[in-house]
């Protein structure tokens, strides 16, 4: 084996926080695992087989910094983040395994806390059980295979199927068609998911629907987005406003700050309206180390306004 | 620490099928992890004592790419492809630890398909529970020791012993005897194991015994081999007998075919007969990645004949 | 990513023995994982930050080698033995996750059989659950922050807090005070904490100290320690004194003794005295590596005398 061609890396974060949710239990003083980065080790390489074409694999896991746990919660597997397999060359990406939905990976471009599932008020509104989130389905999905197009003037994109492995059923589940673009201070995202849950009928499904673009003035860069969620076959749909901006205050150091509001409607039940914001400074000691300060707010229909504050450390390897 | 000697190594798969067993729940359209080989990774590394000795170790862990669980099922351990450290020289190899039952490795040398838990007929007729294994006891071993005797023109051999764990008991359990001769094109390998379920009386034991050659014509590679286990106190024995044939159709790929055949006989019940055979192309894209096809046929007495297709990649890293 | 600054480390053990202890069942003879040193494999790392700064991880992995299972048993974590990350400059060092208690690592330092959580009495004693161990409280703790001043003038030490993660509480929890010496020939190693059980109100707290010196004469290595624990609110108190020696008997040989002595005093339950013994050879092959063979007895209030035997490989890499 050529071991050379083989990388161990990841992510190293803890923060600090006092941190309590509306509608969520008292406030609880604790030492957190990720924060605006959640924490992960993988292994990963590549191989070339001619001609520009490569084989790639990643084997990326999940782990939590304060009890040292696998996974991001207790039901996760080894391999949370990604395990997957494939092929890359001039047509682009075919991969095959566990692996990150790119709804997720277009969020976090479009947040200035990026994919944070501790502090970005629009990844809480999203995937976060405890923050009513909006999307059914994980942040990675199972059993999938996807096309990743190379990017061509700026836009990239993907296809991502999940075989449904249901026996006697046809395997048709889950879809995800994404697409971002980049071009000088602009950027864009959207991304479009059907998530059906894993029975056999009737289905339950729900589309997703997430749209927003950047545009970095320098002196600040400003964020927009919205996501819209409908189930099948019956009403609970969400629709999510989401602002943010970055502003530079030095070489090292942004201030960071972002608004996120859904609202909830389901047949017989009142509207639920949740308003989450996060104002944070996050700043890089180097390369791969930065620290963080971040304070939120967030109220929902029926419950008071509460606070998490807390301060954190990423050190990337 | 010199962790230059320490290696990084593994292997990715995933395949995509249409799987269905004789007797089993209808067709699954899925995304498989393994196929012709079960994904794993692994830390291994060697250390020189002097006059020609070393310590060696190596830690091997299953894992399955489609959903990135650890293990090749949910009771599996972390390191569940082997655990052991122990010492290598002149005398061959003593380790101690978790290690790979020689029968499979022998099995996977009988075989076209290698040691495949899906694809092999071999494999499965003897160690997969829902094509009834006739093996009692994993493809791993725990609790064992393990000598290896060096290679004598053409010859290797080993003895593994697994230690009962018994309160009280006199510690005395599994035992497994294993020889491999290789002489130009002629391949045979032999394999004997007595297995015993951690009880304390009375011991449910099994025999079991594998005995097969392999000849390279060069146009074609034929193979060939019996398995027949015996069980403790009661009838429930089974014959397999297996034969396949791997033809080169060029630098890169060969055609793969297998069949397999066991009966089992139990008191007091009808006799048990099963047929499964496989045809496949395997095509190596580079030293390290190859694709490839099969197509499986499963029947057994009592149920009807069924079809599994699939398609798949491996890398080794 | 500067992999080259990533170390993947670890120590693979295993011995055989025969084991019993006081009051438990009868012998087993059992391959162990561990030993002298239980088995892990580990990930770190550090970056220059400048101005002497370094940012510094590890995420250490307990394993058993017998059978491949994570952590130490079946309630481990995935990183069982370290998982934090921090920073380490001029002012010493401050890291934050879960973090091996220093109090292990100082009576590691005055026990011939080290850290040994099968061989040495004075471990045992304190530590594991089946030998009354004394201390309330782990070998790792979770959701710490650390600070460890800088070495002056042989004198090291650190401060470990733990928070308590308890819903509307104040977060105050398991505290650990260490110190240790070292100057010359002469070593000396002190602890002190305060271990709370996750509970609200009342707290189930325990307070407990280790003291104890080593001196090296060269021809005879002397160590000494006591440890002293106090529950609060009830009586449930322990006092254990350790001897022990170790006694180079070539360049690469030592015979090594201990003898620890615990006696627990309960409120209306007559008082439990446990005498635990070992003397050991240990042997380095080489650097790396290292053969022993150990013999215990064991004996407390009401039970008879027990004796176990064990021989042992410890590989670091």
């Amino acid at each position: 084996q050529e071991t050379t061609q083989v990388q161990l890396y990841g992510l190293v974060g803890a923060y600090v926080a006092k941190s309590e949710r509306s509608g969520g239990p008292a406030a609880v003083t604790q030492l957190g695992h990720g924060g605006l980065t959640t924490s992960y080790w993988g292994v990963r390489g590549t191989e070339a087989l001619g001609s520009g074409y490569k084989a790639i694999f990643a084997l990326e896991s999940f782990f939590q910094t304060d009890t040292g746990g696998m996974g991001r919660n207790a039901t996760d597997p080894l391999f949370s983040r990604n395990a997957y397999v494939g092929f890359e060359g001039g047509f682009g990406k075919l991969t095959f395994g566990r692996q990150t939905n790119p709804t997720y990976v277009n969020m976090g471009t479009l947040s200035p806390f990026g994919v944070s599932v501790v502090f970005s008020p629009l990844v809480l509104q999203s995937f976060i059980g405890t923050y009513n989130g909006a999307l059914v389905g994980d942040t990675v999905w199972n059993n999938t295979i996807q096309y990743t197009m190379p990017r061509i003037a700026g836009l990239g994109g993907s296809v991502m199927y999940g075989l449904g492995e249901v026996a006697g059923g046809p395997g048709t589940a889950n879809i995800g068609l994404h697409a971002n673009y980049v071009n000088g201070n602009f950027g864009a995202a959207f991304s479009a998911q059907r998530f059906r849950t894993p029975v056999t009928a009737p289905l339950t499904q729900q589309d997703a629907y997430l749209l927003g673009a950047t545009y970095d003035f320098k002196v600040v860069k400003l964020y927009g987005s919205v996501v819209k969620t409908d189930a099948s076959g019956t009403t609970n749909d969400t629709r999510t406003y989401d602002v943010g901006v970055r502003i530079p205050v030095s070489k090292s150091g942004a201030l960071l700050a972002e608004w996120a509001h859904t609202k909830r409607t389901r047949a017989g039940v009142p509207d639920n309206e949740r308003h989450t914001g996060s104002v944070g400074y996050d700043y890089f000691l180097s390369k791969r180390t930065d620290v963080y300060a971040v304070y939120s707010r967030d109220r929902q229909t029926g419950f008071g306004s509460t606070g998490t504050i807390g301060m954190g450390v990423r050190h990337t390897f």
